[in-house]
Order: C-alpha cells, then structure tokens, then sequence
C-alpha cells in the first residue's frame, strides 16, 4: 500500500510536535525574535533530491506565528557562498519601516554572504501571510514560508473555528534557478516551461502519484513509508468540527485551483482582510494571493478524502498536488472511497472570473474614497527588445538598478536611475486584442512618484502576447499597500467603464489578477512612505521586467540602516574611511 | 571521418582572427584599458551544453596581452544576479595594489551585481599568468581566462622561438559548483568526484575520443565539424620552427601531465620566471602553476601528432584532453600515424619528483637570503570537525570572515577575525604517516602577521588525509609574492633536512605543490605590504578551509578603493549617511 500505517503514525508524530513548537516559541512577548540562516542544503521536495534554499535547515523555512500589534525582529544570516539574499515580508505593509520589506534594488541592498540583516517589523493586522526571497529567482529556488497573524490578545475573528491547518502552495522545477535565470535572458528567450511538480507545504511527489489507486492510466503509485520530505502533511480532523484552513500561493509560476473533495468551503479572508463569508466548492488562487476558508467536516467520517490543488490558466503539465483529509478515528491509510477533485479545465476563465466576483469586504471594513488624484493605466506587454523577450508596462521593462530607490531617491542620487517618471497611459490606439507592435518598447528604470496620501488608481489592463491569440493571467502585487479591487472588465478600459467600479463593499487585497484580455481597476491612498515595488507575482515575468517602482513621502524616512545603503552609488557617496 | 575538411577550414580561420584580434587590441599605449561583463551564459565546453561563467560572452574568458611595466585597467561589471564577483590575477605580485588582488574576503568586498570595479595594476614582469575568480567555487564555474605579459620594450627573452600558442588547461564538471558546494559542506561531505572532462583552452569532449581511431576499445570518434564549442584548437605549425608553448592549469582539481607524440619539450619558464632550460618527453603541472616550453617541429611534416593532458595523482576517471600539432601543408584532418602520448601512470611519484627537481633558476635571477627571521611549519591535515570533513593547517581550518582582511587590519577592526595568530608550528609527536588524530581541530580565521621586509620560511608538511594510507597532492599558491622553492623530502621535515636546501639556484615560483607524506620549503622575502591568501589551489580543498592569511605592513597601505571596504564591519563602521 503506498500509505501505509507506519506513514500515518510518523506524519501524526511531525504534526503535533509542529503545533508545539509553534506554540511554545511563539506567544508571549510582544517581540518575537528570530534568528535565522539561509543555506542551500539537499532536500527532495517532490522525492527527487535537488538543492533547495532552506531556512535553519528547513524547507519550507520556519513558520512565523504572532498576534496582531507584535514586533518581529528576524536577524536573517546569509550563510550562501556567492549569493546576497534579501526576504520579503508578503503582505505585511511595513508601515513606517519601509527599510524592512525585503525588495533587493528597492528597499536594500542584498545581505552580502556572511553578513547579518535584522528585519524589524509590525504585524499590524491579523490574517494569513507568508515570506519569500526578492532577489533573483530565489523565491523559485524555494527561499519562503509562512506568516501567520492571530488576533490581538482579547480580541475575536468574526467566525468561529475549532482547528487550523496552513497550507502554503508552490510549484517546483528540477533546473536550477541559475540555469532558469539564463534561459530568461537568452536571445531568443528559453523560457523555463510548466514546473515538475506542485507542492503543499514543500511536498509533492515527482515519479509517481498519491491517487494512482484511482487512475485507470499509467500513473505509478507513490511508495512511501511517511517520513520521507515529500510524504505530505495529511490533515487529522475530528467529525463535526471547524477548521480554518490558511491557503496561501507563492508560486513562481502556476494559478491553482484548490478543492477538497465533497467538502463546501467558506471563504472568509483574503489577502490579510476579511471577506463576506461566500461557500464554494472549490477556489481559485494566483501567486501572491492568501486566503482563509472554514470546512465543516461533516461528511461520512469512516472515509478519508483528497485534497487537490491543480494548475489553471495554462494548459497544465503538471499533475495535481494531492493530500488527506483524515476523520478521526480512521486510518489514514484508508483509501478514500472516490478519487480526488477534477480541477476545473485550466481555460475556463468564467470559473475563475466568478470566484473574483464572490469576493467583497466584510461589513464595516474601510472603504475607499470616493475620488482619485491620480490615475495610472498600466498596459501589460510582451515584448522583444534586441531580440530579448521581455515584458513591458506601457513600454517600459523594468530593469532593476545596484542602488536600491529607496536610499538614492532618499538622497537625491540622480545617476541611479532612470529621472523620467514612466508613462502614466498608453496610446489609444493600442489594440490589446492583437500582438505587440509597440517597437519603441525600452528597459527602464523610472519610478513613479506618488503624492503622500493622495488617492491613487491603477487600471491594469491585459493584452495579447507575442503569440497571438494569447493572453495571459497576471496577478499583480503591491507592496507597503493594500489596495481597494474596485472592479474588472473585458477588453479595453474605457472611462464608462468607471460607472461600474464598486465603491461600496470592493475587496481590499494586495495582490489582483487580471484575465487574459482584460482589465482590472484597483485603487488605494498612498499613505506609506517608502519605494514599493508592484508587480506580476509570477517570478519570471518579474525577472524580464513586469513590474514599475512607487515611490512616495521618501524624504520624510529616517533611520534606514547604513547596510540598506552600502552597496551601488550610496555606498560610494557615503562609505568614507579616513585613509593616510 | 571525425575531423573532416570542414572542421580544418573553420578551425583555422578563428585561430588566425583570434591572434589577429589580440594584437590588434593589445599593443599601444602602457595603460591597457578593458570592459569587462562576467555572467552566466549557456556554453558546451565538452559538447554537452551547461551554465558556465563568461566574460564579454567567451569562454574562456578574453587573454589579456600586455608588455612588462604596463599598467591594466579591467573595469569589472558583475552582470549575475545574484552572486557576487571578484578575479584574481594569479601571479601577478600586486606590488603597492593590494586591493587588486581579486580575492573575496581578504582583499575586497565582493562585486555587487549590477555593479563595477576597477581593478588598476601594473605587470611589471613578462610572463605566462592566468585570472580566475576568488569567491566560492566560481573558477570551477569557468570564470579564468589567460593573462600574457611580454618582455618590455627593447628587451629580449633569454631563449628564441618563431611562434606561440597559448594552453590554458581546466577540468569540467556537470554538475553545478552551487551544488558541488552543498556537498561540500554537507555532513557526512559528499566530494565532488573526478572532472568528467579535462578542457584545453576551455574545449573537451566528453562523449566521445578525438583518438577513438587507434582505441581498441568501445569509445565513440567524435563526430565535431570544427566549429563547435568543444572543438580543439589545433596548434598549427611550420616545419623546423622553434615554438613557444605557454601552458597554465587552473584546474579545480586535477594534476596534470602534457605531452606531445614525438617531440622533446624545453622548459624555459615556470610561474612567470626564467628557468635553467631543461629537455623534457612530457611535463606535469599542478592548478596554479604556468610553463612556456620550447618545441621544435622536427619530426616528418607529412603526419600529424597528438598533444595529451592526461590526470596525475589521483586515480584518473577521466579521459586525457587531446588536441593535434598539426604540420604545414599536412592537412589537419589527417590522422596522426601514432596514438596520442600515454600518461604516466597516475601514482608514479618518482616521475613527478623528478620533473620538478629539474626546476632551477635561470642564472642571474635573484637568490634567496641565506638566513630567514621566521619559520612556519605548517602541517596539513584532512580533519573532521562536528562531523564535517575539513581541510586544516596546524589544526585550524580556515574560514573566511565577511570584511575583507586587508580592511579590516588596517582600520585595527578586532571583530572582524580571530585575533590570536595560528599555530607556527605543529606538535613534535605528530605521525604524518597515520591518519589524523588531531581532534581538537577547529575552524579559525587568524592571521600570520608578518614583519615587513623579514625573510620568511614556510615548510610545507603533508601528511595522511582521513583515510589510511592515503596522502593527495596540494600545490600551495602565494598572493603578492614569489618564493623560492628550496628544497623538498620525504616525511617529516627535520632540522637536518635544512643542511640540503638549495641557496644557489633554487626556482621563483608562486606555486609549489607537496607530494604525498613529503615536505617542501620555500622562502620569501615579505615585502609587499597587504593582506594575502596562501592556500592549497584545489578549489575544493581551499573551500573546505585549506589556506591561511598572511598581513604585512599594511598600516602602511592608503588608496583602498571605498568599493573593497563596503561590505561587513568596514561597511558598517564607515557608511555614515547624514539621516534627519
């Protein structure tokens, strides 16, 4: 049997003394310190050994669990031979400490290897986060975690559950990131394909699957004793109860779909903001995004049931990650009686696009205001600049430079970057339905700079690719903000379109995806000083430049640490030893 | 046929433009300006494509040509994304610019990506040099190429030659150095292996033989068109011409013996200084070590001959690197009448012995002080420590602190490295013929601070590594100095042994190598103030802690660049940005 009883006993064993240790480290003072080494190490995350960037020895890296108003003081130690490494705080807005957000080139420089970086921060607000790497594609090369934020002490969620579990979603490829990262600036572009295998909390199974009991195909079943790293975490439930479980995406590529099969959930949180409770069957979720959902365990508990996550928006070459729902008292080797959940077909975008529209603010959440300062179209473009692919925003690929924005704009460095802000628009004339023909597209490294407190808008609008007839999924993140998702539509924004925006109850997110073809409108007040970045979530888009730099009330930031500025041009201007 | 007309054709043409090229750029003003980008590109060094450190899109990386006293200026521009860079010129002393040594955490902070370095130095001595990187496992990556300095103005080589070509020999791996140095530093350590591929100016083949023709056994004729990436360089050449052949190794691992079928070899040069010629059928050489022999084309011009790089001193699993000499008007194609040389075999010592004891200085070159002020004697021992395999000198295995020394001695910064100076000597009662016993082996980053302008002996002591009866080569390379290599012997070196050390003509050299169980001598005169690594020049071994650091008058060292110092407490001490 590939789950057999000794797995059950072994993964029951590891669950528990998870909670403890969770538990034991993490409640109590109000500054949770942390120290932690980055190292790449040998691990098999989908059962095939590969080198993984691992946090104190693990992977995924430590879970950080605190309660809302808590200070977490993590002194990262770059223990990598070659490689600077910074970490970025997902979803955590940094509010007053913009230093801290883990960006290389935008908040920081890199921690040199060797070298020790403590990350200060707030956790100002309960909900499910998580932390990845921001420099590279060490974020791909398995540098995350989970973030987990409680209410404050005396204070309620507004649901009830009796259980948590977290599940922290990503995809995992066999090439090493280093090869990936030159396939991406290759000309012409290699770009890194579907990955190998989908992973829940860093376990998934390459060669073989969890299901192939189920599979009248060729599919291997998995044999595993239950320790091995790939076994999955299978999640021991009592019958009648509810469990709240954290899904969060740190994906560097794949839109997933997660069900659990014969089980409604209800979606109470997204991004860190609570929702109106909504019960689906199954949700969609794009890199960057979290959510929380409460599963009432009232089915048939002499039966275990899948867990699936499966690829949406590309045509899938990737097998689902699978795992257990396990009933007390059963076995968790009990075979579920039906196989596991059929994730939607990847291009059915009305599946996805009607989760979306589920989503609004829970009651008495803050609303946006009622009118803009400023309006930003971002139109999102594939592109090729001398033959490199790249993807283009209004024209401008992102190049990110050695000196971080925050300190050159903070000290008015004007070689550092690009001084012409980027476009705000795109021409009208632009057909998003057909392939670039935008030829004056250019690497760029411009920022836009934002008025503190005004009120901005972001319309994203989608566009065909290179290839035509193609568009593609983006899910768009911002940094030190949460933003209002104040509507979405098809084809090209236009200003009747604002007449539908919701003003009302518009979720606040800080990650949105736009559909292939089409647009989404998001806005938020720029109250946080500090240089953000806003990007697609996926990895590699990022890397070849789909992203823009905000910059905002930077002059009134003080005390950024001397190591955020020691490298590119701060650190010539102010590295200043007395020599003889 | 496997090296048909085609391959001749195209072969020939790059050889022609490749000279061309090089003199073009090289001759002219005394200050040699270049532009360097080092990154990551795809390449097939042995015909199977990999990753592999390039510079201005080559690999190897460009030869740098220059006259003795003139002065070369590399702006470096580290193009990775997320490593750090540093070159190293091996065998240039670096008189009065320490800071232009290239080696990370002793002479400069790492190159940040993104970011420039200058490094400005004068070769103020014709020779065969190489460069490499000095950060990681990043020379095993591919990151070297060839450094030539000819004789000055007006002046003349001790020896004549109508030609020259250039033989810069490395070892290849498949797979990448980032998880070559997981296994390295993994518990229990998981060694690298034997190189799948010994490269000839960065060209092997690894499926298959150039002389597969003559092999009774099942190897594969390569099947190359001549304009591959792995295809050889052909050397050729006129009938009855004296030939100057430059040949460095800057292998990662391997020892090497090189050969060509038929002709006598005339050593003239070893590390950059004239050497009593002597007549040789085949010449080994150690990573870090360069040669120029004389070969004279006196043998029937109607054939071809094999030229063979084949591995010493470790049990070889690695095929020899071949290439031809290929004689005017003979066609290249045509096959050599006799096989390739054979390697002496891999463990017969007494050959190698008796290469080098052939070494002597060429008459008139600078003799050694007859006394010295210092000795240290340095055992070297393979080590484990908390259950992680080490390389240890007197016990202490050398671990790079993040501030480079040079920074952090001159500025008196106390944190930055163990204060307390290793070991100079180790107990009388050690067995270099057993296996380690010395269990209070530790890790250490101390100096051996030297007295400026003392004379300084070193005693090189081998000894049995973890195994029995198992002792490797170590060829040691000095930064910022020459030493003369007075003498060597078996076991362990007595005061008795002092009586035979050469005073007359022993050899200059910056790299020597001990053989197993043996002890070799050198003297220095430490007169070039600055920080300097010495270190056993396997890259893996040098990784795993085989080196110390020297210091010497370096209060008295101004000009640091700010960019060598703004990393770790030097860039924590002197970044002094004016915040509000």
């Amino acid at each position: 049997m590939g789950l057999g009883l000794r797995h059950v006993a072994v993964v029951v064993t590891c669950w528990i003394l998870m909670l403890c240790s969770v538990f034991e480290t993490s409640y109590g003072s109000k500054t949770r310190h942390y120290k932690w080494e980055v190292e790449y190490m040998f691990w098999s995350p989908d059962c095939k050994e590969s080198i993984v960037m691992g946090i104190n020895g693990q992977f995924p890296g430590p879970t950080i669990r605190a309660r809302a108003g808590d200070t977490i003081a993590v002194e990262l130690t770059n223990k990598l031979y070659t490689e600077g490494v910074v970490i970025h705080w997902h979803g955590i807005r940094q509010l007053g400490t913009p230093w801290a957000d883990g960006t290389a080139s935008i908040s920081q420089c890199p921690i040199n290897p060797g070298e020790t970086y403590l990350y200060r921060f707030k956790v100002d607000k309960a909900g499910t986060y998580f932390y990845h790497g921001h420099l590279g594609m060490q974020r791909s090369a398995g540098l995350y975690g989970s973030l987990i934020v409680d209410v404050a002490d005396g204070e309620k969620e507004p649901f009830h559950y009796d259980g948590e579990f977290n599940l922290l979603l990503s995809d995992w490829w066999h090439r090493s990131v280093h090869e990936q990262e030159v396939g991406l600036s290759s000309r012409p572009l290699r770009w890194i394909g579907e990955p190998q295998t989908l992973l829940i909390n860093g376990r998934g199974q390459f060669n073989c699957s969890l299901a192939a009991h189920f599979s009248n195909g060729s599919a291997e079943q998995c044999k595993l004793r239950g320790n091995e790293q790939c076994a999955p975490q299978i999640l021991h439930v009592q019958p009648n109860k509810t469990y709240r479980l954290r899904i969060a995406s740190t994906t560097a590529l794949a839109s997933l779909n997660l069900a659990v099969k014969n089980h409604k959930m209800v979606v109470v949180e997204a991004d860190g903001n609570y929702v109106q409770p909504f019960e689906v069957d199954d949700m969609d979720i794009y890199s960057g995004e979290s959510y929380s959902v409460l599963l009432t365990t009232n089915q048939d508990p002499s039966y275990n049931y899948w867990i699936s996550a499966g690829v949406r928006g590309r045509k899938p070459a990737t097998p689902p990650a699978l795992t257990l729902l396990n009933y007390h008292p059963t076995s968790a080797s009990k075979i579920p009686l039906s196989p596991p959940p059929i994730t939607p077909r990847w291009d059915d975008y009305d599946h996805s696009k009607s989760f979306s529209n589920k989503i609004f603010a829970l009651m008495g959440s803050p609303k946006p205001p009622t009118n803009f300062h400023r309006r930003l179209t971002l139109l999102n473009t594939q592109n090729t600049i001398n033959g490199f692919t790249k993807w283009a925003i209004n024209n401008v690929s992102l190049t990110l430079p050695p000196t971080p924005y925050l300190g050159s704009i903070k000290y008015g460095l004007k070689d550092a970057f690009d001084q012409n802000g980027p476009p705000e628009n795109f021409s009208n004339e632009y057909d998003v339905m057909k392939p670039p023909v935008n030829a004056n597209t250019t690497l760029g490294s411009g920022v836009y700079m934002l008025g503190l407190n005004t009120t901005v808008d972001v319309i994203l609008q989608n566009a065909n690719a290179i290839r035509p007839n193609l568009s593609e999924i983006h899910p768009w993140h911002l940094h030190g903000h949460d933003f209002w998702v104040l509507g979405r539509g098809e084809g090209k924004f236009t200003k009747e379109d604002e007449k539908k925006f919701n003003l009302k109850n518009p979720p606040l997110k800080n990650t949105a995806v736009i559909f292939p073809y089409g647009w989404t409108a998001l806005r938020f007040v720029a109250d946080n000083p500090g240089a953000w970045a806003f990007h697609c979530h996926i990895e590699p888009h990022f890397h070849i430049g789909m992203g823009v730099v905000l910059a905002l009330g930077v002059e009134t930031v003080g005390n950024i640490p001397n190591q955020a500025l020691a490298c590119g041009l701060t650190g010539k201007r102010f590295m200043n030893p007395k020599q003889n």
